[in-house]
């Protein structure tokens, strides 16, 4: 039975990416020791060369290659030791054939030097003369002026995540402060006559927000910044102001719950009111997150998410963090973190729909099992439980027991 | 050539965890909404039953499923519907034999009820009556009272980093503050006379400081929190002052540079004075970062780390972040991002030694290449462009071109 009512999910993502321009959010100049993670928006150029100078990669002699060339233990070189090379300071001589000087790992190259010999291979018979037990070639040894980076050069791209090594290799060519994208501001709406905030406590029909908690740390995770906007009554009124609102003031607004009858046409109606094109798709051939609403008001996203906090984990993942990554134009390679592992029991699923499991891992003879917690979406639990994720694409009819199956890890 | 003199790193760290105690830092108790990313220091007991009542997870009819045994398209079974049940409100009745209730997702099962019919398999004749077309067993369509958490249920274990779910979860069960342990404090110490900072103009013979900017980014990455000692000559009296400092500031101290010649063993040597047992390995069978030195001063760590960039972030993973994990008793499984690829030209390496090689990745026919990118350790660029690390393990030769290889992906 093909589920032909509804997009496949990546063709629904598609529907909302096309609406919104990618990189659309404003910029901003912030110093780099608080640009890690943060979204470059605009390629990085070197204002210099790095290193300034040839350095030294080891602690030696700075020689003229040619100097050692044919030299062994049996037949070493012989060298007439110029001077010594204090760290950080400029050599005040320069090295003419058959001369060298002592070097530490950093220090800068003498005039004349092309390489450097490592203590290793020297013997030292006075402090003017050495012994070279083995040749180098010319660069052995030595970074070279401009080899890091050179002056002009892109040396982190446009839509990068800042890694540490990233601001690391700015600091090195003196950059103070980098042009990133702001983090998009998320909004959460969470709706539901039976939610109550977690500070309550619960009588019989009611339940505590698991969702807002759930979502704050998926979108800081994302790059984003969250802004709970409280819980509102399955009411016309109080959803359609607290969303305009929310419109306002964020760049993404998801609203979450409001699953109960008549009440899902109610937050498609007041999605569609805050702007045009307004709702995209009203479900998705998805499980778990089946009623998922995916909208764009005149360019901002706005997502209607079903309230079982599996299926808001699942949603999220699929359509809102690709959604912030666009709108901050993203362009690293996005691996996810994945092993194989057999499948321990048979799963069904329907063909048209993409069935998301939660398993859990374990390891039996040297092998890794993932064992399905076939619990309800409904069941927060689970999801604490669950070490991954296992997706069966929509032209399977499910899994047999024993098949090798990609599980995307949690973490 | 078996590199005999220094350890392996693994056994290198066995030799530090030995001397610090897991779990060994202060625990502080943090609102949920703060928690995310921290380690729990201990188990989290479920104060409740998660819910605390029937829910159901669909739209439909509460319903005794004894009364729709049987039911089909065909031969329908009859209900009399005795009610709705709002949302977030106690039922005000219950069910007798024959009798149904609307109910919506999330909403609390009427006494007597123990299913819910989906609104799809139900014709509805008029506001008292309903045809079932289809049969419904007991429990279906429902979450039982403690099935998602039970009240003294275990729901986090101690030693776990918690994810958004979690906390999802800790509010869900009406947790609003967690006992966590405090984030190591992991102090930088650069040393080097040819080191200025980052905001400094170069001069021929000066460097600017790159590591102290990587490391923070590794460290806040690895749950702790860097604290910058600044730039200090390479001269004994200002790096036992300053190594003094760190170590009482700070719950793990790291000294970066300090690698010119005779300047590694006063690295040591203050380090040694610092507390018992003191140096634990001076260098380890690795590249890059073979002159590493690790050390524990009173069950406190201390690490000299060699000034080469890439040696730092190496040295970074392969030491100090399994420390400060240890520190924390963080006992949740440890996944790597891995890919498998084919190296696409051979690498020597050295039997006894690990090597540590960065690469780029890409797709040719439809396979993924790694291509070591074959600088210097002194060049940070390098680890810049670097998609991932291979590691060749000690009983290796090294890689053949084309050789499958598995790629730790850095992100």
């Amino acid at each position: 039975m093909l589920d032909k009512k509804y997009l496949l999910p990546h063709d629904a993502l598609k529907l909302i990416l096309a609406q919104i321009v990618p990189g659309c959010l404003p910029v901003e100049i912030i110093p780099i020791e608080k640009a890690y993670g943060r979204v470059t928006a605009e390629d990085i150029i070197s204002p210099e060369d790095l290193p300034g100078f040839e350095r030294s990669t080891v602690d030696g002699f700075a020689v003229k290659a040619s100097d050692t060339f044919g030299a062994k233990e049996s037949s070493p070189s012989y060298l007439n030791v110029k001077g010594d090379i204090p760290m950080g300071a400029i050599p005040n001589f320069s090295l003419s054939k058959g001369e060298t000087a002592s070097i530490a790992t950093g220090g800068m190259l003498p005039e004349g030097a092309d390489a450097v010999v490592m203590i290793e291979h020297v013997n030292v018979i006075s402090k003017d003369l050495i012994e070279v037990l083995k040749a180098v070639s010319p660069g052995e040894n030595v970074i070279f002026r401009d080899e890091d980076a050179k002056k002009g050069e892109v040396v982190i791209k446009a839509g990068h995540r800042l890694k540490p090594q990233d601001i690391g290799a700015l600091a090195g060519v003196g950059i103070t402060a980098v042009k990133v994208f702001k983090q998009p501001v998320v909004s959460i709406i969470l709706t539901g006559d039976e939610i109550i905030p977690h500070t309550e406590k619960v009588t019989p029909g009611k339940v505590r927000d698991v969702n807002s908690f759930t979502l704050a740390g998926l979108i800081y995770e994302s790059g984003a910044i969250p802004l709970k906007m409280g819980i509102i009554k399955d009411e016309y009124n109080a959803l359609k102001e607290t969303a305009e609102k929310a419109y306002q003031l964020s760049d993404i607004v998801l609203i979450t719950g409001g699953t109960s009858a008549g009440v899902k046409d109610l937050t498609a109606k007041v999605i569609d009111e805050l702007g045009c094109p307004g709702v995209l798709f009203h479900g998705a051939s998805i499980k778990p997150g089946k009623p998922v609403i995916g909208a764009a008001c005149n360019g901002k996203p706005v997502f209607g998410l079903p309230g079982h906090p599996v299926a808001v984990y699942i949603c999220f993942e699929l359509f809102v963090k690709p959604v912030i990554h666009h709108m901050l134009a993203v362009t690293d390679k996005n691996f996810k973190k994945l092993i194989k592992a057999k499948i321990s029991r048979s799963i069904h699923s329907q063909a048209g729909r993409e069935d998301f499991i939660r398993v859990c891992l374990d390891s039996r003879d040297g092998e890794i099992w993932a064992t399905p917690l076939l619990s309800k979406s409904g069941l927060i639990m689970s999801l604490v439980k669950a070490e991954g994720i296992v997706h069966i694409p929509s032209q399977l009819l499910g899994l047999s027991e024993g098949e090798e199956v990609l599980v995307e890890i949690i973490d």
